[in-house]
């Protein structure tokens, strides 16, 4: 637990929650400031700052969860549709920095919507850039 | 193998891609049409729609990949956070119906960003919401 934690301080129970699942690994509440009906985060229980930060298996754990969470979701909201998105560092918008995941039920003329202003990839640089990946995925692995 | 899905042709190496990384479960490769530098998608080799039908289990597996695949990504594009966004049906944005990640690096003034009209949950309604969702999870569970 992370002292200044408000995500591990409800995880704790300490700051109450609205709370809709509870296991060993996670917990999933309503998020306080709902940018559409039903948004719901999924935490882990224990402490990591986000994608770039959480091992492996940790994150294999967390999201054996989500299909399940995401389905009572949009079912309860009767939304067709959701995204799930995680937002890593403050220059993705991650404001508490405890690994979340958002659950945002969409449905057709809800407002909502993410900017998509989809450019071209160029195959030289295209190339050059998954080559470049590639070598650093493996050095990783 | 769905037989008109494009990501399970990409999979199957019928249809050419910017690989950057693939295993027995997953395949990398560039978005041909970025929204943002180093846009990568990550998808299972077998077809599932999105989150609404993938198992947990194949969700988990794919999920051991992607910390890794995003600081490779990150870390190439020299950005120093990212999204991990999953849009699952049509009403989410869902373009492809074979279930993808989307890795989005992201930096300050990069121009890219998710609205985010936050609402003020209220306590009757949420306390009524959290209730049903944790009913539906514990019927599915």
């Amino acid at each position: 637990m992370k002292e200044d934690c408000i995500f591990c301080k409800i995880a704790a129970g300490e700051i109450p929650c609205f709370k809709v699942y509870e296991d060993d690994l996670v917990l999933s509440f309503l998020d306080i400031g709902p940018v559409v009906a039903g948004h719901t985060l999924v935490i882990p229980k224990r402490h990591y700052r986000n994608l770039l930060d959480v091992p492996a298996e940790a994150l294999s754990g967390i999201s054996r969860r989500l299909p399940m969470l995401a389905r009572a979701v949009i079912s309860v909201v009767q939304a067709p549709a959701c995204h799930l998105l995680l937002n890593n560092g403050v220059e993705a918008m991650q404001s508490v920095q405890h690994l979340h995941y958002h659950i945002l039920p969409r449905r057709q003329g809800d407002g909502f919507g993410v900017p998509w202003p989809a450019g071209r990839l160029e195959a030289t640089t295209a190339r050059q850039m998954a080559a470049e990946i590639a070598a650093a995925v493996a050095k990783a692995h």
